[in-house]
């Protein structure tokens, strides 16, 4: 099996394609803001998987390259945008896009980076395919983002779509739905386009397909673990987040909210709702979830997603890319940043 | 010659495949605001082009209808974001996108319309070399709207890259450059899409990219007056935005501030580097320009580039095509809407 670090490191091979395909057609003016996302880190997580599902089906990592690159920068490009709509002041430690250069500068930063996509799928094995698959994922982001805002309890007071459709109780399957489509959908591809780019049967596609899906759900746990269990110094983002932001979509809270009686569970909402939660109601927020079991289940749901993951392997005959892949969701399973 | 109204319509022919490809892949709950920037009508220009210049090119209307629709799509793009960018509130006298549902729900749409490019660009002839084109031309939009937004001369003092390389002088070369991607770039791919999608040779594709291309100058040049002269009642606009909005890069202030001499330049210039220029500033900025002949010099530069239109197209054979595209110049020229 693999080492994490070298697993990690691979993604990062397609560090020189992700500033070929931003560069691209870019005044030399806009270069600085146009590299700030990819330069300021990242676990390259997502090209990871295109490269080790390439492997896994039998194909080079040379091949997938300019597929692995595509879903980096469809991650970065998502990511700029959700800082905006969260209003995310600090990720990876640093400023966000929009913090550091200002709304207008972030917006044309990512849909440079769509662009940016494009033209890294035009260098597949088979573009038409590839831009289909790449469509349809991130409408699929799209209706995750849309859901996860929905679900949060306040704020956006001056958004009218939101505040109209507000969800007032979200189930662990709305919850499991919306991960799909806002995380798990752009990791399938992930997996997917490695496949394809090794020229992989259906057979082979959907295994990794499935693969990529369950690791979506055991990511996207771990990041709502993260959120609030997290330390700060480790993960470059502040703790309690997503309280902060009102949101009954991360499983945590949503679990902490399941299981508690009366009294607990409304005033657990009732901060969640408030229109400003500040710092005392957040660490009284963290309080009442830490009475509960809500971080072991997560845990737990966590776990066997990841472990759902690595059954879908099954069907591939064991190499260096399975492997790789394996270990991959054991970091998902176990990470803590 | 064609009548202007029939035109008109022939971009609207598109309409059943705009909504085919915005409605692919959505949740029905966000069908409303999908439905809301292409149901609140606009010209249909770009359509309209590409569709003509299929014909001018010996080929049939059908066969460019995808691509068609793609444009049209690409220019409602970026009409959402454009709109954020510049705060606007009102677009053919309607509340814009982000106005009306807020500003998530308006960036969660124009991230959806730009994957129905990508599933529009899936359908025609070719959609390596369509998608290739798209991503090189949606760059060009970027990079034009962030000269126009450096060519302001005041606000955005809450964004950092815009207040660092803000432009104190615009030539009318600089501004040129700027409307080519702004604007001339999606009326040249518009048309190139019409040749290619009906197989027409380089030179019949290179000539009506340029006839797109000076389409795109005098269409620009066209908003500008409509943008200082126009009437709301007829353009569903403000008069006077880009002074409120304190843009040198309007042709027609540009004009005037090359114009006038030395107190009353000051005094337009110091009127666009107010930090908000009211009511009363709007008006002595209409009197100062209307002062000095830069409406007939715009409106010169307006028929100068249509006419250079209508003769890139003198190497195409006189068809319903190339007649329907000389009307096209000629409300380009003339339009005040």
């Amino acid at each position: 099996m693999e080492r994490l670090e070298n697993l990690l490191k691979l993604g990062s091979l397609v560090d020189p394609l992700l500033e070929k395909y931003v560069l691209k057609d870019a005044d030399p003016e806009f270069h600085e803001a146009l590299l700030y996302p990819i330069r300021t880190g990242g676990k390259r997580l997502r090209p990871a998987l295109t490269l080790a599902a390439a492997v896994a089906a039998g194909g080079s990592m040379e091949d997938a390259m300019p597929a692995a690159a595509a879903v980096e920068l469809a991650h970065n490009y998502s990511l700029v945008l959700d800082d905006i709509i969260d209003h995310s002041e600090l990720r990876r430690g640093r400023p966000t896009v929009w913090k550091k250069y200002g709304l207008s500068t972030a917006i044309l930063v990512a849909v440079h980076y769509r662009e940016s996509i494009a033209q890294a799928l035009n260098d597949t094995r088979d573009p038409k395919l590839f831009n289909e698959i790449m469509a349809r994922t991130l409408k699929l982001l799209t209706e995750g983002e849309r859901l996860d805002i929905l679900f949060e309890q306040s704020g956006r007071s001056d958004e009218p779509y939101v505040v109209e459709r507000r969800r007032r109780s979200v189930t662990l399957a709305d919850y499991l739905d919306m991960v799909y489509k806002k995380t798990g959908a752009l990791m399938e591809t992930s997996c997917v386009f490695g496949a394809l780019s090794a020229g992989a049967p259906a057979p082979v596609v959907e295994a990794l397909g499935s693969y990529g899906r369950s690791l979506g759900y055991a990511f996207q746990i771990g990041d709502d673990i993260i959120d609030i269990f997290g330390r700060e110094e480790v993960t470059g983002k502040r703790v309690g987040k997503d309280v902060e932001e009102h949101k009954l979509g991360n499983v945590v809270v949503l679990l902490a909210a399941e299981e508690l009686g009366g009294r607990e569970r409304e005033e657990l909402l009732a901060i969640l709702r408030r229109d400003a939660v500040d710092a005392p109601s957040v660490k009284r927020a963290l309080e009442i979830i830490s009475s509960t079991r809500a971080r072991e289940r997560a845990e737990e749901l966590r776990r066997r997603y990841s472990e759902e993951a690595v059954r879908a392997l099954s069907v591939l005959p064991r190499n260096e890319g399975r492997s790789m892949l394996e270990t991959l969701a054991e970091f998902v399973a176990t990470r803590e940043f």
